[in-house]
């Protein structure tokens, strides 16, 4: 069984948009054990709409679209359907009554264009749409001698994610065979694909019915497994077997073998140990408070910190000695270890971690950071070990890029140490 | 002329990754008075993507491939495209010479799987790639009587993005009409959509030769006009008069009349008038100080400031009482009004700006915040006017949504004040 996913919007076709809602509906799919052969962006224009209904006809069991079924003259993929199906549309007097009452809730008389919502493909059930005036459709049918199931959903997520889970993937359940699909997800920070590969394609390459993806980015590398078998325990069982195999192998790379992210693994490790943890951010100006922060109960874990992005907060709120800044600048060893020591004692915390470096554009025009290479980062951790631990970095990229390596690095540093 | 673009790579129908190259090619596309009519996205299999390039070479004048031009057995897609087109690949010697340099360079022999990278489409220029094994490939073809272009480019950005630059673009533009193409684009924050639409369809609908995209999202609306003339001059002028009749309609709601975000805008003004700022942050953790520090050469303006997320810190960093937070709970507007003085006190900063609120997903569980409402969020800015300013504000969504409407809301109250 293979799916093509058709996205009908010209927006999606401007530098601006991507198609998201294909990524869950994927998954979703992916779930039932269909794969997703083809996706397509087409504008609203019913020559190109239809031509690409009728090409993934052709070619796909399932074809599912997305957006083009609101009021106005763009929305054109019930029309575009029907006639790649050379089937009718027919207007139905229940959802109607529906658009009218809609309007009439709201004190206004339905614009007659609205009509066409209540247009439906010859054969194909409604779908009600909780959180919108345009209802799903779901039609079962032949292409020829073909057997075709087509599904239409409204565009904004709110509106399809809603209706794919709670109507179309049973439908399509009850369809196909069972299958039961398990994944599991073993995440690495600031290792090279390229040796995660070559140590764990050996291993890998002995599961042929597990689908390993891996994946790279965001300082990260990602291996994705999944495996669908008749029974959920044994696609549970290879799964977790091809997983532990290369966690065995990656030893302590792997940070989370559940699919956390790195800046719960930490706060889950310092909970555990009953400790609390601030921050003192230059160079990345709050990344690095701002991803703790955003796991929900860091708050049992995390105090807070300050942004000191002058010399004079470095001192005033993390007690840098002014000497110790004008002797060795704010980009250096020295000042990553005051800073991280000073947080830590002035908030009280078990844990203090500080970052201080050249983000760029542009380096340190005058004093004595004059002359360090953009992308030079020191970070620091005090109270882990008798000795606080200080780490010199050399990062590339652009702002950007160095100041999310730079909070990965500051992660990954706690976390070793809590190992 | 229309375009379409068929990204090559099974990676792309899994649920983890979208195609972001077609957003930069539409871009570059659009610039020549291109419009981008289709995009797709084909697994590694052979038919699927001869395919998908037949189709496509049936309906759109210039096909843009992206991806599956490596060395391994997946990468496709000269393959595909020679079979679409009819056409013979004919390997090129002095690519094979490349390609064996590129591995003596590394002290490696070229593993025999290689070779078809230098496989050419008949009658295709080959588009040398600085930083990769994979040239690009350009042929300018007839597909029975109608004129072709076909263009294949390597996958990763780094590579695709030069080579389009450099060497398929100029080739475009030498076979296009003369077009230049001007954009502008008007951003306003924290106004609903509909409202701007309702205000300023009435003004660009009068401009047909203009296209306009509006885009909601991130607590933000995007006005987006472009025009294509034959003469610079004149396709500015049209962009710039809507623009300004848009800009005239609703006046200090936009905030960035060239592009500029949020952030940017609020520390050009602050720097104008000699002004700085610190951040003093419960709810958003950090996220409102890493918006204004990515932005280049905040530092001129922005010193700092404290992440508080126990009410300790906000006593000990920010000077609040700790029977203010006691009496009225940290979620509070006198805590706000007091982060927001502390802060600029405690920095020496002309304007301080607090925010603290209920984030979610769980609400206070005890003290004197118990009760309050998830979304409940109080905004404070210090410094600007006779008097503290604080604003209540109701949120709803999740806890990344609310922490980024917040900070919406704190930049654009510390912008309004500054009109």
């Amino acid at each position: 069984m293979i799916a093509e996913i058709i996205a009908a919007g010209s927006e999606m076709l401007t530098p601006h948009r991507l198609d998201t809602n294909s990524l869950f509906m994927t998954e979703q799919l992916n779930d039932l054990g269909v794969s997703v052969a083809f996706k397509s962006v087409v504008g609203d224009s019913l020559d190109h709409l239809t031509s690409a209904a009728r090409v993934a006809l052709s070619r796909a069991d399932i074809v599912l679209f997305s957006g083009g079924l609101g009021p106005t003259r763009d929305d054109l993929t019930r029309e575009a359907v029907a006639a790649a199906l050379t089937i009718e549309l027919e207007r139905r007097e229940d959802l109607m009554v529906m658009l009218r009452e809609r309007y009439a809730a709201r004190g206004i008389v339905m614009p007659p264009n609205n009509a066409q919502q209540a247009d439906v493909l010859s054969g194909a059930e409604v779908l009600p749409n909780p959180n919108g005036s345009a209802v799903g459709q779901y039609l079962v049918t032949f292409l020829g001698h073909l057997p075709r199931i087509v599904v239409l959903l409204p565009g904004p997520p709110k509106e399809l994610k809603p209706l794919f889970t709670d109507e179309v993937k049973p439908r399509l359940a009850a369809r196909l065979p069972s299958s039961h699909l398990r994944r599991r997800l073993l995440r690495m920070a600031l290792i090279p694909e390229s040796q995660v590969d070559a140590r764990c394609a050996p291993i890998y390459e002995q599961y042929p019915d597990v689908e390993t993806t891996i994946l790279a980015g965001s300082a990260e590398i990602q291996l994705h497994f999944v495996s669908a078998k008749p029974s959920a325990d044994e696609a549970q069982a290879r799964v977790d077997d091809v997983a532990g195999r290369v966690e065995a192998e990656m030893d302590d790379a792997v940070f989370s073998a559940q699919g956390e992210s790195l800046e719960e693994i930490v706060l889950l490790h310092l909970g555990m140990r009953g400790l609390t943890l601030a921050t003192v951010e230059s160079c990345t100006g709050g990344l690095l408070a701002e991803r703790i922060t955003a796991t929900p109960g860091c708050s049992r874990t995390f105090l807070g910190g300050a942004v000191t992005y002058t010399d004079a907060l470095k001192t005033s709120m993390a007690d840098v000695p002014a000497s110790l800044l004008a002797e060795h600048g704010a980009v250096s060893e020295p000042v990553a270890r005051a800073l991280a020591e000073g947080i830590r004692h002035r908030t009280g915390a078990s844990v203090g971690v500080s970052t201080t470096g050249l983000a760029g554009p542009a380096g340190a025009s005058s004093g004595p950071d004059q002359g360090k290479p953009v992308g030079r980062v020191y970070i620091a951790v005090a109270g882990l070990g008798a000795q606080t631990e200080v780490r010199e970095l050399t990062l590339t990229g652009d702002r950007e890029r160095i100041r999310l390596w730079t909070t990965q690095h500051a992660l990954e540093l706690i976390r070793r140490l809590l190992l």
